[in-house]
């Protein structure tokens, strides 16, 4: 083989999609067909990585928002050097490979984010640009540029029609993050067909809009004409960039180009033989000639490059040791050594002074006594920071050109929020938490979901919980939320009782690395609860003891959060035979040793009493069928909260009337 | 008091909200106060409505998007004449009143959609201006355009940070909506502030973008300005139109006008007293002069609209008796005489015929046999019309100028699909379906909630329902969505085993006319089952006894969709004593008198297996502690379904081994 034009380096991606795809009988060949041009220029003459560590700090981010197309990635990833070979291409979309349907960022190296659910790898990408900006804002130095990196995002048209693009276009805008550079596959095709019929978007007109530096009419497969494109978006020092490609879906196939038809099926036997005629490649399936892969790998280019940043690094920690000590630290995800026991030095002295405040107020106390020790904590709301009471004392927002800017004020926008964290997590360098009030929590639902998939470290506070916000009514009254949140797989739920399970809520959250917390607080004010340290160390349990019978229990009651209190004063009501569990967090709880969980629910104990302002189906997992449920499952309803608990039964009478039916 | 003035008529408005906040010490007074010069424009010189019929079909559609002013809308009814006592409103936000703290349709006369969850109402508002054009093009005849109004739209800031608005304007833009008009209350300020900080969008660019008609810069409390600019949106005859008012919340308050703080908080006696003195309002808390009644109701206008258009319709009915019995008909939400006796013939086709096909082509079957019935059916899929299986032979889209359009590309917009299908439904004429991927469900949550608080006769179709998608991984495989979805109160939801319960599915959300069913399919193909007629018929009851066990059941395995046809091989090896109960809806199940559950599932019988491709603590409420469920309570993965579900435990061995290990 001659030395391959660029054409022919396109033309790997292309082939290794078409034949992955058909090899699977399943997958979607049109993106990358379409999208190879433009990959073959970015990856090769921009891109900057190192295939051989895909986890340099420093690295460009590269993002498949259109994650269908994740044969485009797997090729690139291939092809260029990372650990991923043609027999895990060939195992593409089979069980536990390396090339799932998806690209998913927990199997695959390289892959920065998991993506598929259209939009959200956009506002993932926009998280990670921020992350770039405020890192290189507090971190670098005159000429030690440390932190510096783009962050470069593929997108369809399903990507621009999802409601996310436009909240996290319109915030990438507004914090003007130059160094975010998204292509738009512009082909004309989605699903259903051409889509003329349901996207008549002037795009340009509309990114324009927000802000962006829109560079219009580009060729997506003339690699000369992309380079142009990418070289102004490079120029660009205020504005994120988006290049309008114009593609041909399903590139190099004779009778699927420009048609639905290559989006999301093998193109059969007899059009692959078309479409190697027509593209000039006579190779076999999965083989790539050597030329090509020198093509993709010329002079090791990777390695040079973090070498070159490691040589920069050396001279920066040189000059600022402290400095880049921390950002190794907050790089590698560790927290401060002191944190773990400062916390519970914090906890101790909440469960002694025993305040009685509202658990969004003990939410904003732990984070003000928290993020002082962690500058690595980025915080935010959709547009509730009064009510979510997400602002602490050194809160400094990110719109500033200030090295503590750590606040993001994300406006009504609770979807790209959430993804956008999602973002700021996988970047490294940031524990980000954001906020609404719980039954919000639905706009961001499958963000949240995504959070647990991809094992970020996110925290999703969410307040509001329950009735208890009054007035504002049914569409602001969260119900089956909680319920809902828990049976998200790998997603940690915690519903606090008082300030002393506010505070250990938020050090679980912070400390747990690997996924997601949602920390669910209540308007109104909770009683403070008595605890021996012995209790107040099985918070972190998900659920413990709080107050214990005489001899064993002949009635358990169980409650989460404003309804422990209720429990508590229903117990002393109902006398010395009942133990009070309280249970912030049934998904940790349900992740202790049997001999703990039986400890506090003694399998012999059948009458059991569960209360918790929500759906009541949820808790027949504890009180299974011979117990009973004190909950709400209907929609709540506009009323001061005073009046809506015992206007749905949230009474003490009610609570031991259920207690004493039980035999 | 002399002839008021077109500010004092608005005057009425902003007192009527701020005493009501303030006597309830609770809600948001800066918003109607900032609005009320638009309002009261628009309701004395446009809206085409009749006070003394709220239900009269061809009124004018009036939403408060930004449903947090809820006193806007109050004062507006109340004042022009609506079943809305000044008793009422002095009740706002009280327990049981017509004046929750945000709008109801449910409970209040002349709230078309409820408002608060933010862009949502805008997104319905575009399904009732498109119902409406469906309609006309429908019904109208050249002469008689008996159906013909408008659909007006409030939004703030906030709905238009929302990623919902983008969606739901791109699509009005696309249909051409020019009878929707959408005021943009411009004021610069929401909850954390001057959204200098988070909103920098051009909006009016924005919306251009969109192919709206855009009125730019209208001084939102200028009589003059705002009549011209309603001029120029009736004007305009091929674009819905945004109207851009700029505006001071709180206008009036001498200290909090301008500032977030009017917002959202009762503005204090002290300065109430201010504003009255201010804007020369010297009434005592909820005292409306005569005068100013009388300007709010000239020459009982309403009733002499509705009266015209009775006539006309007359007219109508007597050139076009079959067209106009069938608006009426619709307009109703009648169903046509015929079709639960017709649906009830296919449903025993199917049982006698015993297609094996996947359910959501039985679902495809099922709107093929039904929908040549209802013309009043109108579908779509959220760019999935091919994998939903949505589209039958009569589809015809509703771009087209066509009578008979009845089915909507939504392009990848599932949280619009969802709010503009409650629109259609809202508007009365229409049984909307919408689709996409169950776990894209996520997507348009919110939506599905509102759709059951609101009552709202709609389908939300949702296929690919677990694992046994496959390949496409685990963002694209639902695990906690059915459980979730059964946990929104007053929502059906529906996963049926085989052919014929997918139909029943079908004709119960048809027939469900006071709220939303969600019906959830398979991507695979699914057994047929066995049944007599009267299990047949016990389908619609939810669950029922689909295989019986010699004598009491000493095990029962309940299941649902693609786990039935496993329970019943696991029931074939276990032997005699084991009944199989399908379970196609929960909610509907739950709804039966005790004695027919008792009957499915007996007390005594406490062996219980339930086997779901989903999280498995939601069976605890049918199985308890001493049962076991089969279901998954982690993500899926990538792989062919066939791999998936014995690598999930899916197995005849699995379920007959946690039968027997059941003591």
């Amino acid at each position: 083989m001659p030395t391959p034009t660029r054409r022919d380096l396109a033309n790997a991606i292309r082939f290794l999609a078409i034949d992955a795809v058909q090899a699977a009988n399943s997958g979607h060949p049109g993106m990358p067909m379409g999208m190879a041009d433009i990959a073959e220029v970015l990856w090769n003459d921009y891109l900057s990585h190192n295939p051989a560590n895909p986890g340099w700090f420093n690295r460009d981010r590269f993002i498949l928002s259109n994650g269908h197309g994740s044969m485009l990635q797997y090729a690139l990833l291939h092809l260029s050097g990372y650990n991923l070979s043609i027999d895990d291409l060939k195992n593409f979309r089979q069980l536990e490979s390396k090339t799932p349907g998806h690209p998913e960022n927990f199997m695959t190296p390289g892959v920065e984010t998991t993506t598929g659910p259209l939009g959200q790898g956009f506002a993932n990408a926009v998280g990670m640009a921020l992350a770039e900006k405020l890192l290189a804002q507090r971190f670098n130095r005159p000429g030690h540029e440390v932190v510096d990196h783009r962050t470069w995002v593929f997108m369809g048209d399903g990507c621009l029609m999802e409601g996310i693009s436009h909240e996290a276009a319109s915030l990438a805008g507004t914090w003007g993050l130059n160094k975010l550079v998204a292509f738009w596959d512009d082909n004309h095709i989605s699903i259903d067909g051409n889509v003329a019929g349901w996207f008549t978007d002037d795009t340009p007109a509309r990114f324009e809009a927000y802000g962006w530096n829109v560079v219009r009419g580009v060729d997506g497969h003339d690699s000369d004409a992309i380079k142009a494109a990418i070289e102004q978006a490079i120029a660009c020092n205020d504005k994120p960039t988006l290049v309008c490609c114009r593609t041909t879906i399903g590139y190099g196939s004779p009778n699927k180009a420009g048609k639905e038809s290559s989006h999301g099926a093998p193109l059969g036997l007899e059009e692959i033989t078309a479409c190697r005629t027509g593209l000039c490649w006579d190779h076999e399936p999965f083989h790539i000639p050597q030329e090509v892969y020198d093509g993709w790998r010329v002079g090791d280019a990777g390695a040079a490059r973090e070498d070159e940043w490691k040589r920069a690094f050396d001279a920066y920690a040189a000059a600022f040791p402290e400095e880049a000590a921390e950002l190794v630290r907050r790089a590698q995800g560790q927290l401060p050594e002191g944190f773990s026991a400062a916390a519970d030095a914090y906890i101790a002295k909440l469960q002694a002074d025993g305040p009685t405040v509202a658990s969004r107020k003990a939410s904003q106390m732990a984070i003000e006594a928290f993020a002082p020790l962690l500058p690595e904590l980025v915080g935010g709301s959709a547009d509730l920071a009064h009510s979510n009471l997400t602002l602490w004392s050194g809160s400094k927002s990110v719109t500033l050109e200030d090295r503590d800017a750590n606040y993001i004020y994300y406006g009504v926008r609770e979807f790209a929020m959430t993804a956008i964290g999602n973002g700021l997590s996988l970047h490294g360098g940031f524990v980000p938490y954001d906020a609404t009030f719980l039954v919000f929590s639905d706009y961001a639902r499958n963000a949240v979901r995504m959070s647990a998939l991809m094992g970020a470290h996110a925290i999703h506070v969410y307040t509001h919980d329950s009735i208890g916000l009054g007035e504002d009514g049914p569409t602001h009254q969260p119900i089956e939320h909680m319920a809902s949140l828990r049976y998200i797989p790998h997603n940690d739920v915690w519903r606090p009782c008082d300030a002393v399970e506010s505070a250990v809520s938020w050090k679980a959250a912070i400390e747990r690395r690997d996924g997601p917390s949602c920390l669910v607080f209540s308007r109104q004010n909770l009683d403070h609860q008595q605890r021996s340290d012995a209790q107040v160390a099985d918070i972190a349990r998900g659920g413990y003891v709080l107050k214990d019978s005489k001899g064993e229990p002949e009635t358990i009651l169980i409650a989460t959060g404003s309804e422990v209190g209720l429990a508590m004063q229903a117990a002393a009501a109902l006398g010395d035979n009942v133990r009070v569990v309280s249970m912030p967090s049934t998904d940790v709880f349900d992740r202790q040793p049997a001999d703990y969980r039986d400890s506090v629910l003694p399998r012999a104990c059948r009458k059991r009493v569960a209360i918790e302002a929500g759906v009541s189906d949820f808790w027949r997992k504890y009180v299974g069928l011979d117990g009973v449920v004190v909950g709400i499952d209907t929609f709540g309803a506009s009323a001061p909260a005073g009046k809506l608990f015992p206007h749905f039964g949230f009474t003490v009478e009610r609570v031991v009337e259920a207690a004493s039916a039980l035999g």
